[in-house]
């Protein structure tokens, strides 16, 4: 089952022509989430052939600019390239008033139903939930109400054993009460436990975004053992000072928290435009965390 | 003295790889005015090389999207880069409060002035001046109120002929007065009438811009004359109906404008996205005003 991240955006707050500021894609069994959506995600969005109308839920972070100024451009556009399906959109609730003073001066009634679901980035909650996900919120330290989020699979079912299936010939109509633990009875009357012709759920997945935020320990709890995590790093450990004033973290601040956490990888990015080469931030934090990766725009990273 | 228009998006509503929406810098006497601002503007000005904190002015024609969604964007930069001169931006009354609104979601408090001019789109006013430039509204014909621009320069003083100058050996001195008219007396006190010693200013230019319009003769008086004219051509003469309902001009229709108005030179921009060849609406326009040309992003059009 597919379960990915696009790097839409990976600068902190102006964009360059190298780099755009905050967004990101997240592709879990077909389904495309949008993370946050800075001014000209809807054309990087163009630039790696993702179609937009397949984004069916936007989750935005903070109101800080660099995370939601192409909300309402890629909106329009979506309304304007003809979208008839709803659209689900989570965020503070001033996020809402935004959008319709915006879409009420140009005169424009979206042809789409945009159903807005207003978070409280304080506390911790389910916010989406599917048949084999939930996406919830990670309460995070900056200076606006800001939360990342957490995309988790629910535990699968159980798996039957191809071989089993086989030898017994169990009906396919069978095939649902075994997935979610019952015994099996052959022609015979012979009861077969479901422990004998089934197998652990595939183990559940999970992937942690950490938006701007402060070094901030009560995250470690929530994302613990995350596949995935990507913590924003404004900047090299010299600026630690400047970086703790501004409620941002650093490279070791980053990799520290993914190493309390124990995820299996790390991706850093939101890079202040003072650094020319931000491979230097990568460098710096795997000394603390080894497997840090670099989150550049258009790159892909699959969760196994 | 520069007079200049660099084309940063000539096309309609949606972002393209290729061209952005609408947004034109233009440099007179090496000031910079903006007009329009579409999303991606900031990066356009980056790609172009233009200095962002150069701008002074900005001039917003209507509220729909593809001419303002990166106004809030680009402010957000200059304040983030240090901006502490004043910054004016000109524009229906509303854009101030979708402007207001976001920046006090971000708690955010601009570290220089921004003094927003209201405009009332649909009558004619000087909006702006300046000791060799003025420029005004052009009410237009859409579906929300809509305004262009004119940028005219005033007329300038009497230019003192260089070789009377020397000969009559005139003191730097005398120049003001005598560049306002004055007659100039030697030494010997012989008078030489003002028009002997000076020849006509130089002939005043103007640019007219005609953001998103239907077809609408009022605007002929206005841009009468004008050296150069952008007039929006979202379709071509075979879609004349859609254009008509959807209050945008066909390519037949603004190079008729552009001939009622005996302006010099035309630039049509704007175009549907159904366009691959823009080159095609140029060619058709061309049948009613031959000296048109394509706006293209990152053209730089010179004012003679």
């Amino acid at each position: 089952m597919t379960f990915k991240v696009t790097i839409l955006g990976s600068n902190s707050a102006i964009p360059t022509i190298r780099r755009n500021p905050t967004a990101q894609l997240v592709n879990h069994n077909e389904r495309f989430f949008l993370v946050d959506c800075a001014e000209g995600t809807q054309l990087q969005l163009r630039k790696y052939k993702i179609k937009l109308q397949r984004i069916n839920h936007i989750f935005i972070s903070h109101l800080h600019g660099d995370h939601f100024f192409g909300l309402v451009g890629l909106i329009s556009s979506m309304h304007l390239l003809g979208r008839k399906k709803e659209l689900h959109i989570y965020g503070p609730a001033r996020l809402k008033d935004i959008l319709d003073i915006q879409l009420e001066a140009s005169e424009t009634t979206l042809a789409y139903p945009l159903i807005f679901h207003p978070l409280a980035p304080e506390s911790r909650a389910v916010i989406y939930e599917d048949e084999k996900l939930t996406v919830s919120t990670i309460p995070l330290k900056h200076s606006i109400p800001t939360c990342g989020f957490l995309f988790k699979e629910k535990k699968g079912k159980r798996r039957i054993i191809k071989e089993m299936a086989q030898s017994l010939d169990i009906p396919v109509n069978d095939y649902p009460k075994i997935k979610n633990g019952e015994d099996f009875t052959d022609g015979t009357g012979k009861v077969y436990k479901n422990e004998e012709i089934t197998g652990e759920p595939y183990p559940v997945r999970s992937y942690a975004y950490c938006s701007d935020t402060a070094y901030y320990e009560p995250v470690v709890p929530v994302i613990k053992d995350a596949d995935l995590l990507y913590h924003e790093t404004t900047f090299m450990q010299d600026m630690a000072d400047v970086a703790s004033a501004k409620l941002h973290s650093t490279t070791i601040e980053a990799a520290s928290i993914a190493k309390l956490a124990n995820v299996k990888k790390l991706i850093i990015g939101h890079f202040s435009n003072r650094y020319d080469n931000p491979m230097d931030l990568v460098i710096e934090a795997r000394k603390v965390f080894s497997n840090t990766f670099l989150a550049d725009d258009g790159k892909v990273f699959e969760i196994e």
